[in-house]
């Protein structure tokens, strides 16, 4: 995902309507009239990330839909489709933040840099559907899946982390595997406390984060 | 909690025993051979976080723990008081977190680098009830009453951030609600990757985080 991020739309039940993205995972193919699947999609991740996948059955989904099951079943083949299609939203945006970083040139300071950007910018416009890939504990194939592809790109940012020190611009006295971490438990924390509705503007976030995390907090 | 954790010793279960705290609240009362009760909450907290509150049953207890429903009622008068004890145990060491750094005549960005070490000793030492803890949504009123001494936790640390802005001693430049989300952000996501069998010690993650967050990562 580029710098500046899309605003998510809102669905009339608050819960945030996926912006288009570059591929078409999460994109509606099948028209019908009431929802569209990503709109399908944004409900049924409210719904997964306030009950858990496990205790949502189709039936909740068509109740918070206000549609029938098999209005449903138009869309998709089932809950374990929706649930890969909503984790597939949130990857989508993680892996396209890494594939901008690895496609620049920069030393591997800036390019961290513009990763943790683009990482704030990704988790706040696709808020709804980071929240349930980062709660998700790989009890279902699925599920497994999606973790295997969060590691990667955990993996991949911590390689990062680690040549940006090997070019020294960034302090060799800590761990690199530890630095990965607790930056990007930073920019993750986001989901925990960051709401839409605050006046803090995403850019207002990567800013102040950046701030702290690559030349701190103290005065000098 | 003082600056040195006392490490969480470890059950059979893996579930992590509480050491010895301050106040009573989650102190073995009454005996019994098998469990006493700082052991059966920790039992209960593991299985809480993994099924969360709400999909936990007296039975799912009782086989967790391998003893029948009246042997848990000889310790406690049900579930809540269970979670009520459990969410307690966390809140106790973070509460005394705050208390030491407003008993210190420090300068108050000492006493926020004391209160963010001190949170991360508490959070490594007391993982299992403070993971319970950062996941309370409030539906019943033991979690919104956890969810109040939290939010007064949170208050105090944020005026302790911006007595540091005002004292010079952190950069005016940032907003010190924001900043306080950020810092305490970064301490709370330790929860979430931080595993007692790393061998990355308390002290070495608290060096880590403090160098970040106050200093920064680039070099000089």
């Amino acid at each position: 995902m580029t710098g500046t991020p899309r605003r998510a739309r809102r669905t009339p039940t608050g819960t945030a309507k996926g912006a288009p993205r570059r591929t078409g995972a999460g994109r509606a193919r099948r028209g019908r009239p009431g929802y569209d699947l990503d709109a399908l999609l944004g409900v049924a991740i409210g719904v997964f990330t306030e009950r858990g996948y496990d205790g949502t059955t189709m039936e909740d989904l068509a109740a918070a839909l206000g549609i029938s099951k098999s209005s449903i079943y138009h869309h998709v083949s089932g809950k374990q489709e929706i649930l890969a299609r909503a984790l597939d939203r949130a990857l989508v945006g993680l892996e396209a933040v890494l594939t901008d970083a690895h496609a620049s040139a920069d030393p591997a300071v800036a390019r961290l840099e513009r990763a943790v950007r683009d990482s704030v910018a990704t988790l706040i416009a696709e808020l709804p559907s980071v929240t349930l890939l980062l709660r998700v504990r790989g009890n279902t194939e699925v599920e497994r899946a999606a973790l295997e592809r969060r590691r990667r790109i955990d993996g991949e940012l911590a390689e990062l982390v680690t040549t940006a020190q090997g070019e020294g611009d960034l302090r060799p006295d800590l761990d690199p595997a530890l630095v990965a971490r607790l930056i990007f438990g930073t920019v993750n924390s986001l989901i925990e406390w960051y709401r839409p509705r605050d006046d803090t503007s995403p850019d207002l976030v990567a800013d102040a984060l950046c701030a702290m995390v690559f030349d701190g907090l103290r005065r000098r």
